[in-house]
């Protein structure tokens, strides 16, 4: 399959939040810039088909913001924009950039999110629920109507907080993904392959576990997958390499209408190079100027990365 | 290449520590167990290639463990046997089995180790200096008659303490192995793979940096490889993983007399393949009991886990 075919698995849709995130690393800062789960979900997605984005704002969201986020096909008839501020973050990366320090988290308009997926939406064959409540992710799953391929996210936060829910959540949809860390404590298990097939017993066929440089492994109880990290020397901002990795992973799956273990694997690399993009630059600005060239190069340069012979 | 093909390209010289480990994890103990750079490292390449090992051990080193080393092909011509006790190292790993706590380190007869090469080891065209003082790791390239292949490792006592002793070393081997924290704090470098490229300059052609279950890294000037740990729910003690990955490494590549990047590759899952199994169980016990079939057998597991197509 060559990228400039065509979508045949239709759209997705991604469900999370709109942030506006104030980021200092050793490499620069920004103040208020364009953030949030469901932009890196939406707009990585969106290299490879339509995309459908439910989340919310405040009155402080910028024109600019939703021309760019409109610009990159992004459908925004699912975000809607109410009387207050939008959720911002603000935090800070050490030399070690696998660790993220929160200074505040101010949920504003994000503390009253309530998903409600417009009629279009609720026929969406893929969907990503992004890191958000699993109340709220239990209550899209209710509004969708037969898709056919679901994954989620979920935080240390939430299995602190819900571990119930995130189980419910698990229990009803095809994919899991989250970091090495949150798969070791839902599971209360420090073998990351153990906790991972613990995982695929809550219901997912598929679970994903993202271990930032170290790449992410795939497990269904039929395969294992080992994807490397694209080695980068420039990393000036981590913030949404996650999502863009689900987004870039779910929206490939979308384009090509497969889900065979291969289709899937190839997936996880698309999903890994996009996230290797994101952190490029702080906020959305490197995957707003990426180019579907430079996808297909980096995409190329990893399978040389883990090329070998048998014995 | 079938790994009952005869060796191609000559003896694994290996130089290192012997010792009697007193390890506890949670997964078991053992006291005065066979342990040491030179005997992990040895056993392993011995299953590809003929071994000649540099050692010294005291006088409670017993015939059974003597005995065991020969029976794996190690010629034992250059392990000196002196007055005293021998290295003994007791030590601890949590659940986190990435971090070893020592608890106390006798050097004893190792603390006047001064390798003498056997006349006939002289010749060999692999040599592998285990993680041993930068000085003697010198005296042992000095004694070396034109070698083919050195590959040398290094930890971060020898980092903080001989600095230019260590990068005197990098300077005339061909091949760097050390672990992803050591080649950051010799560059004192965050970012690891500026690190590796780093270490390419200090003279070796190719750097391996070992990033324990998260496999390794492979840098050339020309070349990138990652490759995966093998995935094991059973992880009992990892004390040995990287100088058996170092030993399967060296081992293969002995054995094939390629130094091509295709055999490199080839060695490096071979390592990992190496140390994936010496962690399944204390001490040597794992590779004592290992078989060829079972190297093989895991190697095309191996491949099957990083395996993905064209876009």
């Amino acid at each position: 399959m060559s990228l400039s075919a065509g979508p045949a698995g239709g759209p997705v849709l991604v469900v999370g939040s709109v942030a506006l995130d104030s980021v200092e690393t050793p490499f620069g800062r920004v103040e208020g810039a364009l953030g949030g789960s469901a932009c890196y979900a939406s707009v990585a997605a969106a290299f490879f088909s339509p995309v459908r984005m439910v989340a919310v704002v405040g009155e402080d969201f910028s024109y600019e913001n939703v021309a760019q986020l409109a610009h990159h096909d992004v459908d925004l008839a699912g975000l809607r924009r109410v009387p207050g501020e939008t959720f911002r973050w603000r935090g800070y990366y050490d030399y070690d950039l696998n660790q993220a320090h929160t200074i505040s988290t101010e949920l504003n308009v994000f503390e009253g999110f309530r998903p409600d997926l417009p009629e279009h939406y609720r026929h969406s064959p893929y969907a990503f629920l992004a890191n958000i409540d699993p109340e709220l992710q239990l209550s899209v799953l209710d509004q969708l109507v037969r898709p056919r391929l679901v994954a989620c996210d979920t935080m240390n936060y939430w299995i602190e907080r819900a571990r119930d829910r995130v189980l419910e959540v698990l229990a009803r949809v095809d994919i899991a993904l989250m970091n090495d860390a949150e798969a070791r404590q839902l599971c209360e298990e420090p073998n990351l392959i153990t906790a991972a097939r613990r995982i695929l017993n809550y219901g997912p066929g598929i679970v994903i576990i993202k271990k930032g440089e170290h790449g992410a492994l795939m497990l269904s109880r039929e395969s294992y997958f080992s994807a490397p990290s694209y080695p980068l020397e420039e990393v000036r901002d981590p913030t949404g390499a996650g999502d863009t990795f689900a987004g870039g992973f779910l929206g490939y799956l979308a384009r090509t209408g497969q889900t065979d273990d291969e289709a899937l694997r190839r997936a996880v690399i698309c999903g890994a190079v996009l996230a290797s993009f994101t952190v490029e630059d702080f906020s959305l600005r490197r995957l707003f100027r990426l180019t579907q060239e430079e996808i297909v190069e980096r995409y190329d340069e990893v399978l040389t990365m883990i090329r070998c012979g048998a014995l």
